[in-house]
């Protein structure tokens, strides 16, 4: 099932627009209030890519949240549920934001640029809102907006020989969640070892939304050699590395202790943060929902497949949800995530798809673990 | 251009989907992380059956932030740039919601359901976020949360009559941006007179989401005698009817006073509200920019175009943004809504497409006035 998006003024295109469609995309959607490439035709040729050579993506739609100012850390600090303290200049922590309730709002990588300014590279939800909110009514004197500043993926095992190829030795140097600011041919970007896959890379954090094709171009052109092809965050890859998509796994709302993002949270660090008690409760008493990993039954599904499904335990009770499933080169097998009830999660159950068809689950693992 | 968008979990699918499949749904696009239908196939026809007879349209997306509790006034006053004194329940008040600066957030109408009960129904920004930051962090005795409701729009000339055939000629007598709350065979919703047309009508915010496909039927059997189509949010007849689109209209940086919504801020009330004392200031300089409507020369342009398109003035200088552009039958002439440098606005100007054809703007009006 597909239908057409045009490009309209109300969801924004990112630098690399141009680029994607000279490339010849094929399927967008929409993140962030701006549209984000999901293919160019041809699933498993971008997957490939991925996990054997490198890949480029607009990842631009991961937007960031700035936020600058003398007290700058401590809101920062505050809405991370992660302990933010120790975080040197030039280092990344994944850090869940949670509202007073300990439901998740989001789940950015916060990139402290320096002691005073910090941005928070977010996922679908506009949480610069949150922020400024909380900054505001607290008195906190610091500013809160989204900068210029447009994330270009390079992902993949050559990932690091591209970049090299581009701006030289050094950067083999840079440690995981480890960034610097450069420029190249007046090109000024920040230079991060991030990425929403499990083949390593890099993010080349653009901060000239006017350079954006130059930084495209540069790239491909020294990713040509390595066989650079484009693509995006991929469905079945980033299931298989364990990587969270907030939104599409977990609906709008869950914790992070249901979603297997626990070793995120701070919570026994000494002071306070939005969510803190909440949370500290739930560990007490156990999450009601789990998200699991699961091999599934059935024919090879397709990376478009519509989502989500119900889930009914051994019982034939509804117990939750399969949110994404597709089909994993790695485990040979359809793959899925499902938040299911506490009690079935951790054994079998089965899921009914769209067409009807009945799908046995098997576990895999409690995600995250 | 066009790109296919498949139904997956990050996105929402509303109660009405499986009917928008049904009738043909060809374009879509995204709002408030829910698909929304944008065009079944021939935008002429859709724009004819609503401003000649009746059109039903899925805007599940209008999505409803519920503030309920004993501070539920205090938040929602607080929060709103309009004054929401004196509203009696069962009625609607268009209120635009800005941050401490002044920045439009969000343009939702709120209706109030109780004393201690109201609905922001949202343009698309995640201001559950903002409301609820703010409701906890000044430590309000309220619940900030999205309740099961979705609208289902009925608008065109003949819409009061197919709502009158389905409930009963009473409806008649529900005044412009009046509610009650009904139940039709058991489906729960609240009819309000209200949508996003200039044709009138009355939205149904239907309150059990597992109804959907009931409450559409049940229209539609309505309709049928009418002519009734399906549709949505409609263009250039919004334009016409000087309609607002949050983030289309203007980005995600623009104030009320810019926008043309000053009417609905309530600068002269006496109790404080986020961003009064940046919007006083911002009337007594005069606002920057302001947001016009203009006819445009050239061809005829599709509903489909892209956008924005950057403005210059007629010594060449930029000058700002064309936000929308569309055909007109109304006006027999392309027409557009353009966010422009006040020094420009009143007057003309030129625009280029993304062909590189350079259009002629012709001043209409401030739009809101």
């Amino acid at each position: 099932m597909s239908f057409s998006i045009g490009p309209g003024s109300r969801i924004r295109k990112s630098p690399y627009f141009e680029a994607l469609v000279a490339h010849g995309l094929t399927h967008m959607t929409t993140y962030n209030h701006m549209y984000m490439p999901a293919s160019f035709g041809d699933p498993d040729a971008e997957y490939e890519a991925l996990v054997e050579r490198v890949s480029l993506w607009d990842v631009a739609c991961e937007r960031q949240v700035e936020v600058v100012g003398p007290d700058a850390f401590e809101l920062v600090q505050y809405v991370s549920a992660r302990d933010m303290a120790g975080c040197a200049v030039g280092r990344v922590r994944y850090a869940p934001v949670c509202d007073h309730d300990g439901t998740l709002l989001n789940d950015p990588m916060i990139l402290k640029l320096a002691e005073d300014r910090f941005w928070f590279s977010i996922a679908d939800s506009d949480l610069v809102l949150w922020v400024r909110a909380v900054g505001a009514e607290r008195g906190l004197d610091c500013r809160v907006f989204e900068p210029d500043a447009s994330p270009l993926g390079v992902q993949g095992p050559r990932a690091e020989d591209v970049v090299a190829v581009l701006l030289g030795e050094w950067v083999r140097d840079i440690p995981f969640f480890g960034f610097v600011e450069v420029e190249h041919d007046g090109i000024p970007f920040v230079l991060c070892r991030s990425g929403w896959s499990g083949q390593g890379g890099f993010e080349l954090f653009l901060t000239d939304g006017s350079r954006g094709l130059d930084l495209w171009n540069a790239v491909w052109a020294a990713g040509e050699p390595f066989g650079i092809h484009p693509g995006g965050p991929t469905l079945n890859e980033r299931i298989e590395s364990g990587l969270f998509s907030y939104r599409a796994d977990c609906g709008g709302e869950a914790t992070p202790l249901e979603v297997g993002l626990g070793r995120f949270v701070s919570l026994d660090r000494a002071d306070d943060f939005v969510g803190k008690s909440a949370l500290l409760a739930e560990r007490a008493r156990g999450p009601a929902r789990r998200l699991v990993t699961v091999l599934l039954s059935g024919e090879r599904l397709s990376a478009t497949s519509e989502h989500p499904w119900p889930v009914v335990d051994l019982d034939g009770s509804p117990s939750g949800e399969v949110r994404v499933a597709v089909w994993s080169p790695k485990h040979d097998s359809n793959l899925a995530l499902a938040l299911v009830a506490s009690s079935v999660a951790g054994g079998g159950f089965t899921t009914v798809t769209p067409s009807g068809e009945e799908l046995v689950a098997t576990h895999l693992n409690f995600f995250g673990e």
